[in-house]
Formats: C-alpha cells, structure tokens, sequence
C-alpha cells in the first residue's frame, strides 16, 4: 500500500448532494485522506496525474459464484433447475481444493479487472478455505461463506450434509474468517435456497445470524418452476417461507427476485433485505425480468451482480449495469430507470447489502480508498451525456485503467498486480479437465 | 492491400459444414486465395502467425445511421416518436456537411474497432455524400442511402422534401455511388418510415428498386405508438402498406419487426425481405423484444444491427450479438437462438441482406478477404465452451486484434489504421457544439 497523490481527475464523488469535481483525492493508509483540495502536509507525496479520467468509487456485486467461473461456456441451454442438477451441482461435487482455487482466482481477475473491488460470493458446499485465501490473497473485498445443502431433489451425494455438519462447518468458517484481513473479508451464511435447505437448517440460520451478525445469502424468487416447487412444498411463497424462518434482515441478501407479489415486496421493504438483481443470468436461464423500478419505488435496496461465469457468461459488471438500465425500457418505459439509479445499485446499495455503507460507495475523507479509474478520452464516452449516462450506457471493461482496494492498487493500467494471468491461462485448461475426470466417480 | 499468408489461426470458416479448420489462410488481391493448405506458389509471401487466433468473417451489421454518432448519449429517456421528435430529427437537421463527416468517421471508427466489416446505413435527408465519401475513404464495405422523408408530423422544415426532390436527389446519389470502390459500395433507398413517407414516394421507391435493383432500407414494426399511427393512418398493418406499395422485396431490408403478425411474417418470407434485430434499441426506446426464434423458424432472413449511438449507446456488434441471444430466454426458454444462430445473423443473414452472400460471410477460396481477428487467449473465452458460445456469449471488442476489408487491414493489433483517432477525438465535441448552434435557426 502507498500513499498516493492523484492530480487531474474528475471526481464522480456520490455523495448525498452527488457532487462532481475536477481535482485530486489523497490516498494514505488505505484511506481517502482528501478529496479536491491539496492539504500542505500530503505535497510531498508520490503523484499520479489522471489527465482529466474519472474517479469513481469501486462497484460493488452483490451476487457471484467464484466456484463456477471454471465452468463458464459449459452448462449452455438448460432453465434453472435442469442447469443445476445437470451440470452445475455435479461439477462443483468434482471440485478439488485446487480446481476450486483455480476457478476463484479467475473469477476475481475477471472481477477486478473491470472494476469491481468488493463482491458478495456463493461459495460451494466443500473445501470453502480455497476460496476464502484466494480473497484474502488477491486483496478484494468480499463477504462470502460456503453453500449449504441438507435437502432436496437432484442434489448429488458429494454436495449433501448433515444439518449440524453444515453448520458446525459455516460456524468454523465464520469464526476463522469473519473480519479477517483487516475487516476486508467477512463471513455470510450461503443456504442455498429453499429448496436445497431443510426448515431445521433455515431456522438455526436465522438465529444464529441474529446472534453472531453474520450475513445470510441466498437465492430466491428466481424462475417460475422453482416457485411452484416451493409452493408444493410450503403451500406458501418464497419469500414467506425465508421470513418464517428468520431470514430476512438487513444482513440479508436475495440474489434474483424476479417473481414477487405485492406482499412478498412489503416484506422486503420492511425487513430491509436487499434483492440482487442480475439481469443476465435471469435472461440466460429462462427465468424471466425482475420488476427493479417497483422494488425500487417500494423502498427495497437493489444490488446487481453477475451471478457465476456459466450463466451469463462473464463477470462484468458494465455489462450488467447497461442490461439493467435496457430491461425496464418495455415495461416501464424508457429511462424508467435511469443511469443514475443503476449506478447506485452498483455502489452504495451494494456498500449497504454487504454492511459496508459507511466505508465504500462515496468518494469522500475518511472513507476506505476503493477507487477506479475509468479513461475518459474514449470517443464512446462522449462527447455529449452526463458521466452516468456515458458509463452505465457506453462503459466497459476495456475503459478500466487503474483499481484500487483500500488504497492497494490491483489493477495497473490495465493489468492485474495481484495475479498471474499468465499462470491463470494455462492452469484452467488442467483443471477444468480435472473436475470432467471427477465426474465418473460420482 | 497487401498479400499475405496467416499461419496457426483457429479459422471458423462458417461454410455449408461450419468447418472449423487449424491452419492458415491466404490473401491474394484482396481474395481469400486459399484456406488450410500452404500451396507452393504462396510460400514466398509475406507471414503473419495467429498463434492459435480465431480468424472469422468480418461481421455485417444490417441497421446504422452513422449519422446519429455525434448525438450520442443526447436523446435519453424518450420513447421513439418523441425521441425522433424531441431530438433526433431537430439535430440531423442541424447537421453540416462537416459535423455529419465528423459523425460518420465516429461511427466507422467504433464500427471497425469491433469488427464489423460491413453495414447498411440509413442516411439523414441532406448532404448524404458526406457519408459516401467517408465510406470511401475508410475501405468499410457499405450499402447506403440518404434517409426519404416528404410527409409526416412533426418533420422539421431542414429534414421535408418535395417528392420529386426526394426521388431525384436519390437517383443522382445512386448513379454516382451505386458499385463506387470496386462494388465495395452499393446504393440502398432509404425511405425513413410509413409515417415519413408518402404513398406515391414509396409506390415510386418500389418501382424504382424493381427496375433498377437498388436495395431498399426502411424501419417498420418497431413501437406500439407507431403501429398504432399506421393503422389510423392507413386501416392496416405496416408490412401490408409496404407490401402494397412494392416495397418488400429480396433487395430490401426492414429494421426491427418487433411486432409483426402471422400474416405480415408470412409476406416477409415469402417476398424474401431481410428483418433487421436491433435488441439494444428497442429496449432503450421502449420498443418490446423481437421474437426472433419464431422470424427465423418461419424462414425470415434474420439480420443483427446496433441502430443509432444515441438509441444503444454504441454500435458494438458483439453487444447486440450477446443480447439477442439473452432476450430469447424468457419466452422461448434458454438457448432458443442458439449463439450459432446468432453467429449467422452476423455474417451470412446480413450478407444476404446487403446484395453480397457470395462474396462475404464464408471464408472459402474466392470470397473476399472481409476478416477478423479475436485474441483467442483471454479467460474470458474459455477454458470450456465450443467457438460460437464463446464469441457470442462472452466475445467484446477488446478481442478484436486485426481486421481486414478486401485484404486491407483497416485495424493492426487493435488501432485503426484508416482514420485518425486522437484528430477525431478533438473534433467530435466542437462538431456536436455547431449542431447544437445550428438548432437554433430552425
């Protein structure tokens, strides 16, 4: 980490009047030390002098599966619960330690490289630690826990446990890991869904979320065929059946919630549970286009992510910014939601669904130094528009200079310090192939 | 136009058997002269080493109005009529011959970069050699046509024609223009719309068109608003008043379809008229979702198009091409348009489309050296995944290495080699300025 000058930007600061200025921000310890003016005491400081690109807090998803990455390109063609229990559960029963390294370090070079400095993961049910190093490792922030998996149709031996199993396991996990490397990693119990989870297990997790302030993760509201199953089984809805059990909170996040009735949306609004949106994967599995401008008019905090590799099949966060902004178009509207309140969803409402939402999201003294640097002479940013038009409509990865975590620079003009993409390149052919071998001998 | 050898490439060849050949390809007076095999003859030329590179055909996009490039992120949260209105027509008006250069030169530069070896441009009203002369310059492989329009509410005074003025002005332009550069430029009438145009100017387009066999590139079936002004208008549905007047055809080309009925997607097919797919747009314009799966399964010639910056917010084809396979998901279930029928809508469709299936969209010996280029190393493609998932699902233009138009490589490891980027740069935001000034004299 190094105490940092940087000169000449435009500063996209988010704050509460969303004030933009052209001028520097101090880096020291980690930290935004100044924003616009140059205090004498940090003159002397190493300089790096932006020529006018935007500085802009780092985006933040709230919904991925590092532990998928290595399996982008491979589970094509099938609606959730048929992509699940044909592909995706059967490959991560084959993870090893290592395979499982390999696919999260993919995963957060893909993430950092463009621009995304904090994530909510999904692990799988074994070998969590894998993850869990790679992200202290690498330097990105994270809330992530291991998946949890007691019950339910499809799901393959090496991915089932015993109740108490998975959870003396996340409780272990959580212990060693929740507030590790500084805070920049904490810990969020991953049932599955309510489908993969018994109501023993959803139960204990509510209240030992509530107890020891763990967050809680999970997938709901996602696809019309897991709906009618949870409605076989509970004879009520979804996110009935969470809440019943404890789960919703403001420590907890809902990937998807695409299908949700009046009273399912009160019940997030008044529990202050945030729903991921990931516009991408719920068009690639068939599941449908969740309804972001009323949650977002009934007061519910609205994430984005990608979800994992394989259905989508990136990470990228402008991609799913731009596709969130496009879908409301036909029902709502254009413009219905606006650039503006996409890019929140990637900043301080993730800040906010992962408990972050006093230190990242807003460029201003005091707060961790999370920042990126987005060229700004690219002729697709321009010339006309306002800076959240040009980004969330027009941005991509390849504008991504420079990526700082807590005042770590990980991106470098564009090229990872913190990871060997070259090392990357040739390792996922091999394991890849690993976990296809591990298939057999489920 | 240099010849040339390329060795090691991984080249989809998208023939009658989809071929995926590793080896090379040669380049002779802008031909492809031969695929796979060195023949001796060719030994001494010089050699360019893909190192496992795709090399694939130059994609065509079948629906841009470069003249739109310079309005970029400046017509936000408009529906179409209001957008064309509010916005887009006061500034085409506005346009000089200047401003409209700086325009078509930022779109043909963004074009290339990713890829996109050919387009179908719909023109504005006035000073349409503008665009030709920037088509001719930059070596892209164009139909185009100066937009039509001598009818209809709200058309600014700058943008309305005389009917007569109209025909002729297109007729001068095409016998100037029509097979300019070798055939490398062909001329397409572009009458802008039903509601644009009159009856007799359109009945005159289709007789015209028949006898001479210039294209014919209008929109149609794009916004609920507009189908409903048709039908007020004319007491019919929009291909059934084209059709009327001649204007379907195998030489033409309608943008979107979006909402076309069975007996409108039957004239489609049956006359051979090209359906251009623009998902960007008609999600940001409110427009709906095309049904594409069900275009095609009636055997409609199905192209892709990035429309207008101001409607996208770019003209990146590898963004459209990833999106209209996405927004198949929730109606027709995941993987309904296959990335390999995407693929095709890219290359072959709108080669089809524009006049030249025998030329491009193949690489076989004896088609033109209209190719690509894709970085083959980067995560994002792979470890798992077949060529057409992994371009059409994950492939963005940073991929884009080299491109050539004719053996002319127009891009060398990702710069243009045809037009000036950073003089381009530094124009676009005075030439948005005169557009700007220039509105106030309407």
């Amino acid at each position: 980490m190094t105490d940092l000058r940087i000169e000449n930007a435009t500063i996209l600061t988010c704050d509460a009047s969303d004030r933009i200025i052209d001028g520097g921000v101090v880096i020291r310890d980690g930290k935004i030390a100044s924003v616009g003016e140059i205090r004498p005491e940090d003159a002397g400081l190493p300089r790096l002098n932006f020529g006018g690109d935007y500085l802009m807090p780092g985006l933040v998803q709230g919904h991925i599966h590092l532990c998928q990455t290595l399996f982008r390109h491979e589970a094509e063609g099938r609606p959730l619960l048929r992509w699940l229990q044909e592909r995706i559960w059967p490959f991560e029963a084959a993870h090893t330690p290592d395979t499982l390294r390999v696919s999260a370090e993919l995963g957060v070079a893909e993430l950092l490289r463009c621009g995304t400095t904090c994530l909510l993961d999904m692990g799988t049910v074994r070998h969590q630690d894998s993850i869990f190093e790679v992200l202290e490792r690498t330097g990105i922030r994270a809330g992530a826990g291991k998946a949890m998996m007691d019950f339910g149709e499809g799901t393959p031996t090496g991915l089932l446990e015993r109740t108490a199993a998975s959870l003396d396991e996340s409780l272990s996990l959580a212990r060693h890991w929740h507030g590790a490397a500084g805070d920049r990693i904490r810990y969020f119990f991953a049932p599955r869904s309510v489908l993969s989870c018994s109501g023993d297990l959803q139960q204990e997790i509510g209240r030992l979320s509530a107890a020891h302030g763990y967050g809680i993760h999970t997938h709901s509201s996602e696809h019309p065929e897991e709906l009618a199953a949870v409605e076989a089984m509970y004879g009520r809805r979804s996110i009935d059946v969470l809440d019943s059990f404890g789960l919703c909170s403001e420590r907890s996040v809902f990937a998807h919630g695409v299908h949700l009735d009046p009273s399912e949306r009160r019940t997030l609004a008044d529990t202050g549970t945030t729903i991921c949106h990931c516009p991408s994967s719920n068009l690639k599995l068939g599941s449908g286009i969740a309804d972001t401008v009323t949650l977002l008019r009934e007061g519910i905090n609205v994430a984005i992510g990608a979800d994992g590799a394989p259905c989508n099949n990136g990470l990228d966060v402008f991609v799913e910014m731009r596709l969130a902004h496009l879908l409301q178009g036909p029902r709502h509207g254009p413009g219905a939601l606006t650039p503006r309140d996409v890019f929140r969803m990637a900043t301080t409402a993730g800040a906010r669904a992962l408990g972050w939402a006093d230190r990242i999201g807003v460029i201003e003294p005091g707060r961790d130094a999370d920042l990126v640097r987005l060229r700004r002479d690219d002729p697709r940013l321009g010339p006309g528009g306002d800076p959240w038009t040009r980004i969330v409509c027009a941005g991509m990865r390849d504008l991504v200079r420079d990526v700082w975590v807590r005042g770590h620079r990980v991106v470098e003009s564009g090229t990872l310090t913190v990871l060997d993409e070259d090392r990357l390149r040739s390792e996922a052919p091999a394991a890849l192939r690993a976990v296809f071998d591990g298939l057999e001998s489920i």
